[in-house]
Parts: C-alpha cells; structure tokens; sequence
C-alpha cells in the first residue's frame, strides 16, 4: 500500500509501506474511511520538532475493521470505530481516572495517512458506531478522533461552567471546536481570539459570542475589558507557543482555569509570575477515549458537526498539497480520502 | 513604640517605630496578642529576595481591637480578631470567587511584629472570635492567621478529597498544617515528607500516616512505591524551589493535583515537560479570608490545635534570637509576646 512519509522539513512522501498486519494479539486491522492531516503534523513539517529518520505519518482515523487479533473482545471485522491518537488498555488506574493518553499501555499512533492501520489495544482504544455511518457523517466522526476530543478536553481542563466566560486563544481548528465544546459544556459567553475572517465565520458558526482581534498584551487588555476588569472564568489554549500561553493565564481572572492543549513548543513558565496569578493549570495530550462515546452520539444524533473544520478535501495521494495548504494557512483542516 | 526591622542579611533590629494611627476611615488598629515569624521572613533575612531599605516585619497577627475608622462597620473597639497578611474589601468580585488574597485592595501587611498595627480594610480583613479567648487557645488563633490558612490552601488547592492519598512536601510549618489540613479534610493517607525526626513526630501528631525522608528523584520513587505505582492523587507544595516542586509535580499522578504555596524562587516550569505529566496545578498567596470562619470555629470548638508549630516562644524584644533559631533549623516556628 501506499501512504505519507516525511523525510524533513517540508518534504512529505506518498509512497510504498509495507500494508500493516496483526503483531500482538491485542491488535486490530481497519480499512480507513477517511484521515487527515493534524496541526501537529505541521510541527515536524516545518523542521520546528526535528526528524530523525523519514516517518509514517497520521494518527487520526476512522474506518472498517477488518481483521482483530485473537484477544479482541469487544470489536469485531466489519464495525465502523473510531479511535485515539494514543491508544489505551482502558483498564490501568490512570483510565480508569479518565487519563487514557496516560495509559501505562500507551502509544502515540503514526502512519494512518494511509489507507490500512493497524491498532495497538484494539478494545481499549477503539469505540464501534451503533450501525455503518452514513458517507456525509464520516467527516463529523473523524474529527472526533483527535481534534474535536482535543478541543473538548480543553474546555474540560479549563474548567468550562454553565453560564460562564470562556476565552479560546487559537483559531486552527483545535481552537474552533474548543469555541464549540464550550458552548456545549454551558457557556454562556465564548470569546474566541481570532484574526481570520473565515476562521472567525467558523467560531461563530460554533457558537463564539464575541470575536478579539487583538493579540498578546493587547488581545489580554481586551478581555479584561469585556468582562468589567475581571477575567475570564475559562481559557482554553489551543496554540502551544509562549505567547499564546501568556496571552492565556493573563486573561484568566485569579482562581479561573486554563485548559492547555497545544503541545507546548519552547513554554517556559516563571514560578514566581504564575503564583501571582492565581490562576489554575491543567492540560496534556487530550485523554480522548475517556470522551469519545458521548461524542459519537453527538455527532450520530446530529447535535453537533466538527467536521466543518474541514475545508479542504483531497485524495489521499494528493497528502503533500494537503500540507502545503495547512502550511500556508489556506486550509484550517485537510481532510483526505483514502 | 518598638518593632522588628530588617536592615539586610541577618540584620533585624528591635527599634523604636512610630505607633501605628487610623490613616483610611476603613482602617482598624490593633494591640497584638501575639505576633511570629513566618518561613518567608527567612527568604530577606537570609539575602535571598533583596532588601532595598529598612522594612518593618512580620504579617501574622491576632489581637484586641483598639480604635476602628468611621467607616467601620462590622468589627468594634474590645473585640479579638484575626486577619490575614492579604488585605481586603471581601466584596469585589475577586474575593467573591473566594481569592481574597487577589482583592482589587489587596495590600500585603507588614509592621506585625510590633505590639500595636493597623490593618487596612478591616471589615473585609478581620474575623473576630465569639468571645476573648483564653490564654492557651492565642497560639491557635495566631496560626490561623497564615500559617494554618497557607496549609489549607494548599490542600484545598490539590484538591484532597475523602479517601484518597495526598502528600506533604516541605516539613516547615506550613507543611505540618498542610497534613493537618489534608487530614481533616478527609485524606486516608497523608505522606509526610521530612528527615527531621521533631519534625516527623509533629507530622505524625497532626495526622501524617507515612513518612518518607528521601528527597528529589528518589523521594518521588517511593511516593510511586506506596502508591502502586500510580502516583498521589494530591500534593501540597510548600517550599517554593525548583526541586521542591519537580518532587512535588513527579510525585502527583496524571490527573492529580499540585497545590503549590511556597513562594516560588528562581522555580521555572518547562511547558513541555508539564503538559506530559498531566498534572493539574493550582497556587498562589493563600486567599486566608476565605478559609477563617471555618478555621477559627475549629480551634474554638477545640478540635485542632495548630499553635503546636511554635516551638519556640519569646518576647518580642528578642525577635533577632527567633530569627537566627529559624534560620538555623533549631525553630520549627517562633511566637513572639509583645
């Protein structure tokens, strides 16, 4: 088979794999219905985290299963399931806690740019659909594999109320599910810090009441503003870079929370600053399969459409334009098809 | 009268102050019953924050009301009261949220070891006890006034919950009422973490159910040894250096959480190494308003008795002697009588 191998900066390859196939007998095999292209992704793309050696890439992904190692219990050939970036036993305290991407089984998954996968943990990773889904629903499903469990969890970690304030810094498409996460986990208010006319469209298509321009000091002073001097109740940080996470715990009123999503790139937080803001912490490689039922039966019952974040589709043997346009910030999301 | 003053390194002077007078009409004036040294006294005396000029010491204080400002309303000549070392109005939205230490009139006292002090705000400051205490009940009142609201709030800010397993690092006074705090706040475990065996055994007294007297890398294996593996769930951090909290975060399991109260010094956090732990993190000066109704009705009714951390009783004249027994580990904490 064929899929997506990156060599260094900015040199992505669609090219022979060998196709995958049980190794432990906890695995599974799916056919992949769709996949896509992570904000992280860009990370090693552009030489910011280095590239030892040329890599498979992907770790989002939904699909039909089609074949299940022999200690499979829960998931059979023929489902439609949806699974994590991190794969889970989903029976170790730190799941039980709700902190699957902390599983003592856990491996970050790669290589599903690609049209079969294999899956580590099969039944404590992956999470069956009630029957086939229609085509126009794979899109809604496969965002729930990483990017819209991810945006839910900072809204989670931030700590996201009903009727409160709640901040998105970051507008890629973590950030604008984490608009409609915490519109859906109650709040009332949800500011989303964003410069971009169409990603602006799509935050309030979410449900973002209100839009800020404005960055670092500036875009701080204008949250201070819209909440009467207080802060925010809730921040969700969806970015990764020092700025943005200062830009975050500046406009989180004292005892607020900041959920932190974005892999942290060169963060470095003073002790000293941070206990004067009183501000609360939390965040991580989102635990995605402690969500992912609930967020099924959202998107199965049509409640909510995260694969809106998706605006440019392209087959999977076109993955290196698919970059190209994330790159250049001309998609927010490239969906592909295998 | 006279009062302690810092002049530098190691050079604290009992000298004559002016007495203390109402400058605001929100303001009251106090002649303390007793009055100490607190651990962050330490971080100037001993050189570590810079001393600019002369400054008056001490934050920690309970006494009887001797003149209130017109604008006084709740609190009355004749009364006992206790405050915090954090001024406030207690009614701007920040101490609503209960972070009375973030108050928009937050002002931090000082001048408290003295026998006479004013204390801005003093409606939203002061707490006064039912009646006038006994003698013996003084020290346990005086606690309260931060040494024990620090502890609490670092147990609260971990958030100890009924049943599950917390630990304590930083064997000073605020550790010690830490695991006094996480055990009435209904930790099954309480780990202390000290090697200083009068230290332990007032761990012990307030409820400690292990020791561990390693430290740093290796205090975190055991604290993982006695837990399965897995990590506390709540970890009270009361140091304030890199290594206390590296112990104190490595210590924590993924989704557990970190309450840390130690003022932090030269402590940086590398966002990336804290986003892969998942720790949750929450601190900052104790917003002790919160907490005194509550904490003086346990020392009221007899059910805790914090004043156990002062080892060391003296008058007030040999304030210089307290220091140099706190600086020199021979003090747990020092009360001073003025």
């Amino acid at each position: 088979m064929k899929g997506a191998v990156l060599y260094g900066p900015r040199d992505i390859r669609f090219e022979e794999r060998d196709a995958p196939r049980i190794i432990a007998p906890t695995d599974a095999i799916l056919r992949l219905s769709a996949t896509c292209i992570c904000g992280s992704d860009l990370w090693p793309y552009r030489g910011i985290s280095p590239v030892a050696e040329p890599s498979p890439m992907g770790h989002e992904y939904c699909g039909i299963v089609e074949e299940v190692g022999k200690a499979v219990t829960s998931i059979r050939p023929g489902q439609f399931v949806i699974g994590s970036f991190a794969t889970s036993d989903n029976t170790c305290p730190h799941c039980r806690y709700g902190y699957q991407s902390s599983c003592v089984h856990r491996e970050f998954m790669s290589g599903a740019q690609a049209p079969v996968l294999r899956v580590p943990h099969a039944d404590g990773t992956l999470v069956a659909t009630p029957e086939l889904p229609p085509a126009e629903m794979i899109p809604n499903l496969l965002a729930v594999s990483d990017v819209l469990g991810t945006g839910w969890f900072a809204a989670v970690a931030a700590n996201v109320q009903p009727g409160k304030t709640a901040v998105v810094v970051g507008d890629g498409a973590v950030g604008l599910l984490g608009v409609l996460a915490a519109r859906q986990l109650g709040a009332q208010r949800v500011i989303a810090m964003s410069r971009h006319p169409a990603r602006q469209q799509l935050a309030r298509e979410f449900g973002a009441t209100d839009i800020v321009t404005e960055r670092g000091d500036e875009g701080v002073a204008r949250i201070k503003e819209l909440t009467k001097g207080v802060g925010a109740d809730a921040v969700l940080e969806c970015v990764g870079t020092q700025e943005s996470m200062m830009q975050a715990i500046h406009a989180t009123r004292p005892g607020g929370s900041v959920g932190y999503v974005g892999v942290p790139h060169g963060v470095e937080l003073r002790g000293e600053e941070l206990f004067y803001t009183h501000v609360r912490l939390h965040g991580g490689p989102a635990p995605v399969r402690r969500f992912l039922p609930d967020l099924i039966g959202l998107v199965w019952s049509g409640k909510i459409n995260p694969g809106k974040v998706f605006d440019l589709t392209l087959p999977l043997d076109q993955v290196a334009e698919g970059y190209r346009a994330m790159d250049e910030r001309r998609a927010i999301k490239t969906l592909l098809r295998p």
